[in-house]
């Protein structure tokens, strides 16, 4: 996942480059947060860091790529020196951040980035689609597995996600979010993840017979089979199933009324002592389906689940923002904020506080950088200072860990913003110090 | 865009792997295709063609990714020779295919595949990927640039798709459906497309006051300079806008009511003199708005999409297929179906043919790839070979003759298919004797 400079907008490098031409080298600060709710989401999963700060770190343009902008026409007016500047590009700046798999809200900056504006600019763009991206699915992940209440569930989504790296970032999302694994072999390698896989209704149709097909398989994986038995007709398929010998790891459903043919698999299990053989469930799957499906007591064991996942259908673009919130010139902070009709900001560096009591999330506040008051009060900051003067101060967490972390915080939440028909929302609020800011700025620009 | 060869699901490899175990080196047939129409669309634009035939051409497993699979505990009962296999992996097969940037339907296969099972099987997980993203951002592409009536379309959307990839291959696909180009840097450089941009409100509220901003932009870009205008009061904005001189070329407008603040907009560049100077609207845009706002007339001369075209929102997963359809075995053809509830699929090796009356599509027949009645007919197949025994028959057509061939083929559509409202559905037929192989097999299986 080598990224290239030149995955940014246009207007990116416009800008930079007007900078340069300007003499712009201020240090800004820029945030990045939603400002709203997703449908259907009252909390959100960050994720993604780990790429974007590898990208932010060692981002690098070739001689072909700088070639490529040198002779463009939108660059005609520009001095040579803005190349030989992009040349050496080294990212100097500061960053703070939520850790990975923080479980965050509207408003609430994840990260925070301080750094000549030339180069903050520039990141803009590839740190919005790896967060948008990947926040998405991990919390559209932790909504399935909640409802799931304790089954596994394991991402199958690569066939439908956007593009192979798209499948390869969902894997990862899905795995912070809760998924027990991911069907994608390249993201088990990349991130070590835990992979799994069944067979395909090739496999079967590759054979003379259902029955053959069954059994070769089994004669290759003893340990893990898991037949897919609706090729042709599932009640047939699954008596089949249970004639290998001595017994497979489990059945995979894959079309028709989950309900009605996990109750009558079990039983035909059951009848032919096959009680440890388990049931797996995958197509068109969803946080709502599984729900009702354990509510009205579907014996199934685990659930495969794809395209609703990978794509997070019913919310598929988060519209995370990296503003600009703070520009230092002549040593003094100046605070910088957007008005537009509902799409405001709110100035200045900032901290989000969390409130606990008894492990429970009791509220968050959206404090500026330097008042610390909190502390006294038990609250927890969120940000912590991830990279130095351009160097990362300390190891990122691995997968597990990262995993681990946003479990704890869901823990943290009231059950019922688990619920995924919940309506409930966490009460954010905003510090007198960053609202008076807010009130100041405006008052300043009409 | 190098991907491993490990962008696949761990069952492919786990069949591949019986496959080498059981000796069934038997040749196969898959077919590509879509089996309903997603929501929303009567039409199809077949995108990805490119990049999946680069893949399954080049594909190669390092001795890293050997190593991998060769420790993981699924593939314990395996011979070393399975490993050794893909170790020279070459694919070796034949590949036929509509140009990419056909218009298509359901049941229609867009790619037939036929190599030694083993081979095939690899490739599906990446081909569906591949073809499920670019078939329908191009798709979504088409029926926002058919709403804009002739006025450009950009697509803005990087930072909402799917992360950096998906956001370059958002960019190719939407070129190919009638885009006029991208913000997206790297897709202009990769792939040859135009690229554009404006400036964003950091810009802005990097310089002490608006005006400033403005002007030093337009010095830095006197040709290219598009002001946004709604950093804090849009109104205000392009006043300041008019008062740069000579003339600036456009316009931005970013936030509230799209329709009103262009009336107003054109009528303060009108009187200040400056018709030339055109209005860029970005926003939340989607076909249905854009319909609407040319409708009613709004004097908006280019639109920025970005979000709803790059993650095609109303219809953000397509479910593309890669189903086996014949097996060669001892020099006879087996034709295979999987007859599941409600996803059927038709055997045998296909053709699509079409039916045009005066450069209008008056009909598809789904064909047997042996049925060739309707070269009579002046009817004109659509799939032809691209690869022989892993060697590509001739050059594959640049970008802008894709975007051609698909813009010629979306004008053979009848003028209702393109109205982002329609439910009109074009003709598909299956020919009588692709039906008679479905029959058949159904009998002999039941």
């Amino acid at each position: 996942m080598k990224h290239s400079a030149l995955l940014t907008d246009l207007y990116q490098l416009t800008m930079m480059a007007g900078y340069y031409e300007n003499n712009l080298n201020e240090t800004a600060t820029f945030e990045l947060f939603v400002r709203n709710y997703p449908p259907n989401r009252n909390y959100l999963i960050f994720a993604g860091l780990e790429q974007i700060l590898d990208y932010t770190l060692n981002i690098k343009f070739t001689e072909q790529e700088l070639e490529y902008l040198r002779k463009h026409p939108t660059f005609k007016n520009i001095r040579d020196e803005f190349f030989d500047y992009l040349k050496d590009f080294k990212f100097t700046g500061d960053i703070w951040a939520m850790p990975e798999g923080t479980v965050f809200f509207p408003n609430e900056p994840v990260m925070r980035i301080t750094a000549p504006i030339i180069q903050a600019q520039l990141l803009e763009t590839y740190i919005l689609s790896m967060f948008n991206f990947q926040t998405m699915i991990a919390t559209k992940a932790s909504r399935i597995v909640s409802a799931s209440q304790g089954r596994q569930i394991i991402e199958f989504g690569s066939r439908r996600a956007h593009g192979p790296e798209a499948a390869t970032l969902a894997a990862r999302a899905s795995y912070i979010g809760g998924c027990t694994g991911t069907s994608n072999v390249y993201a088990g390698h990349k991130f070590g993840l835990p992979i799994y896989g069944t067979i395909a209704h090739s496999w079967i149709m590759a054979f003379d017979s259902e029955e053959e097909a069954f059994e070769k398989y089994y004669k290759s994986y003893p340990d893990n089979t898991i037949l897919l038995v609706d090729t042709y007709n599932t009640i047939e398929g699954i008596k089949k199933a249970t004639r290998i010998s001595p017994e497979i790891k489990g059945i995979r459903l894959d079309s028709g009324d989950f309900y009605l043919l996990s109750l009558e698999a079990r039983k035909i299990l059951d009848d032919a002592g096959l009680q440890n053989t388990k049931i797996v469930a995958s197509g068109d799957l969803n946080e709502y389906k599984i729900k009702d499906l354990i509510e009205k007591g579907a014996p199934i064991d685990a659930f495969g689940v794809g395209t609703e996942l990978v794509v997070s259908a019913d919310a598929p673009a988060l519209g995370g923002l990296y503003k600009l919130v703070e520009i230092e010139k002549d040593s003094k902070s100046i605070y910088k904020a957007k008005f537009s009709q509902n799409k405001i900001t709110y100035p200045g560096k900032k901290q989000v506080w969390r409130f606990l009591d008894n492990n429970k999330l009791v509220k968050d506040i959206i404090a500026s950088a330097e008042e610390n008051i909190y502390t006294q009060q038990n609250a927890i900051p969120l940000l912590s200072q991830m990279v130095k003067e351009g160097k990362v101060l300390s190891p990122l967490p691995n997968i597990n860990e990262i995993k681990q972390h946003c479990l704890n915080n869901l823990i943290q939440l009231d059950k019922k913003l688990l619920n995924s028909d919940s309506t409930t929302n966490i009460q954010i609020e905003i510090s007198k110090s960053a609202q008076a800011k807010y009130n100041q700025l405006k008052d300043s620009l009409i």
